[in-house]
């Protein structure tokens, strides 16, 4: 370790050279985007942005922990990071502005900074946001990327407002990331529009907003732990408990065909991370006249997955009626048949 | 790197349990703290935080780069790593509001995110600032922190707005945090004070808002890569040279009963890094009948350190006005004797 400290500038720096030419390059194909809201972009020490409020966020993707560099190309894993954090403004139902990504790469990857900045910026683009600045480093270990978000926010929309009674919704159909890192795991290539989903997620931001227009959402989250991770995050920032109809979960059609059995299927829709769609909480009866009007703006679907009650915890009820504790469901669901 | 990889959450996401263990730890030292700027802190999506005007920046530290767990505490590493990022704040006459933190745990330092994250409070609430979120996940390599600093700005200060024939100054000593990592370096110990000035730099965003409100700030930079590179950067940015009076250079104490020749101790005040004291170029005349204000304030010193003048580039220049590229001065300064 102490012959990779630079002893030069004060040993800690990186001091001129090495560490600029990164910077150099991780800018390169980064220039300045104009946006109405950033009055100083990348290149200062500081980026300034507009508010009146800003919704923030972080999110670190780390090689061999959120992907590996076998299955993704440099841009694919810039491009992924930042939906991934962009995920969280659809969230907040927060309007994307900029992002800022901090690169700590390992020896050998040095250049790939700038295809890893091409997928930051494409990613960043496609959300109407602008390359705001960051960060790069060498590492003597695996590659870790940190992309940080910047949205303009209205009265923000948080966890915390579902209450017993609440209908319990979620955007598009769950378990494709699941099920194209199950055929990755096993060896197998899945097909584009598969990988896709899992190498390019699409945060849901207009989705929100849309939703946050017409006045239906209680509470939001976006979907990157699974449904029953994510909708316990919902019930225990609301006090309440969520119940989710199993029945009712819009499985997606990769997730039926890549899975071993039914229940199988359900488990990658239920506890398969990274879908990056939004579950959110709405009153009874306010979201079902949205389902087509929303089916037209976005070709996505809007699907009543479940309710909130009072209690605590999330509950998996099959169409019987019968129930058990997520967690437990999870094993259940989950153990290899 | 295949076995590391959590199948059961999409393979990628870390699922219920481990993770969300390490997130309950990362904030149960760091409840939300009230702000009148945030309106969303920690544990939901995003942070929110009102504006009109926010400064943003990310700082990474990469243990075995930046760092060394053998020479500092976790809750030190934290302290440094966000107080050297509250320092581009500084940089930008921006008033901190929050920090956000990112994490990458090595396996034996999972238990270590509540050290780091004191740390990371602590300097926070030294400049004013609260924490608003941040993320931390498992890594098989070193310890990753990524720090991301919030602020309040005004008209953005930055670093081109240097003049021919303005005069070129900095805040403090230079050349003491390069003075402890020497000495750490031959494994010998920096007294208490010293040691300070490496573990736990104080970021100047006081002094740099009470010279912003008096005007004199034309072009602003924080002293991270040495003076020579960062005068290097106002100079570049400004599209003028900076020359360096080599001979007014207020070298620390600190960096003159380390280095072995006065050569040296120059060396350490230009190359060292991580000074975090402020440089700025002010109209000719402006700051002088600023110094004993400014001293009386933050005892503190204000020293003038040069010019800028026509041209491009970093120059040294000495008592009898020999002159040399800063980069060839490195060489020669920096060459043992």
């Amino acid at each position: 370790v102490a012959a990779a400290i630079d002893g030069r500038a004060a040993g800690l720096g990186l001091g001129p050279g090495r560490e600029f030419d990164l910077i150099r390059e991780f800018f390169r194909d980064t220039p300045p985007t104009p946006h109405p809201s950033v009055l100083v972009g990348p290149g200062d020490d500081c980026a300034v942005v507009a508010g009146p409020r800003l919704a923030l966020s972080c999110d670190l993707s780390v090689e061999g922990v959120h992907f590996r560099r076998d299955w993704l190309t440099d841009t694919e894993i810039g491009y992924r990071a930042t939906s991934a954090a962009l995920s969280d403004l659809a969230a907040a139902a927060a309007a994307p502005i900029g992002v800022m990504a901090a690169l700590a790469l390992p020896e050998g990857a040095a250049g790939s900074s700038r295809a890893l900045m091409a997928g930051v910026t494409a990613a960043a683009a496609r959300a109407g946001a602008v390359v705001l600045g960051g960060d790069v480093s060498r590492t003597e270990g695996p590659m870790v990327l940190d992309v940080i978000v910047v949205g303009s926010s209205g009265e923000p929309v948080v966890r915390s407002g579902a209450a017993p009674g609440d209908e319990l919704w979620v955007t598009g159909r769950l378990g494709a990331a699941a099920a194209a890192v199950a055929l990755l795991e096993r060896g197998e290539r899945p097909d584009a529009a598969l990988r896709e989903r899992f190498a390019a997620p699409e945060p849901r931001h207009r989705e929100a907003l849309w939703l946050r227009e017409r006045g239906v959402l209680r509470a939001l989250i976006d979907l990157s732990d699974g449904l029953a991770g994510d909708a316990g995050h919902l019930a225990a920032a609301s006090g309440a408990a969520a119940v989710i109809e199993v029945g009712s979960l819009p499985v997606h059609p990769a997730a039926a065909r890549v899975a071993s059995s039914a229940a199988e299927a359900v488990r990658l829709a239920l506890a398969g991370g990274e879908d990056y769609e939004l579950a959110f909480a709405a009153a009874p009866g306010a979201t079902e006249p949205l389902v087509e009007p929303f089916h037209r703006e976005f070709r996505l679907e809007l699907t009543r997955v479940g309710r909130f009650e009072a209690g605590t915890g999330v509950w998996l009820e099959d169409a019987d009626g019968g129930r058990s504790a997520a967690g437990a469901g999870f094993q259940h669901f989950g153990a290899p048949s």
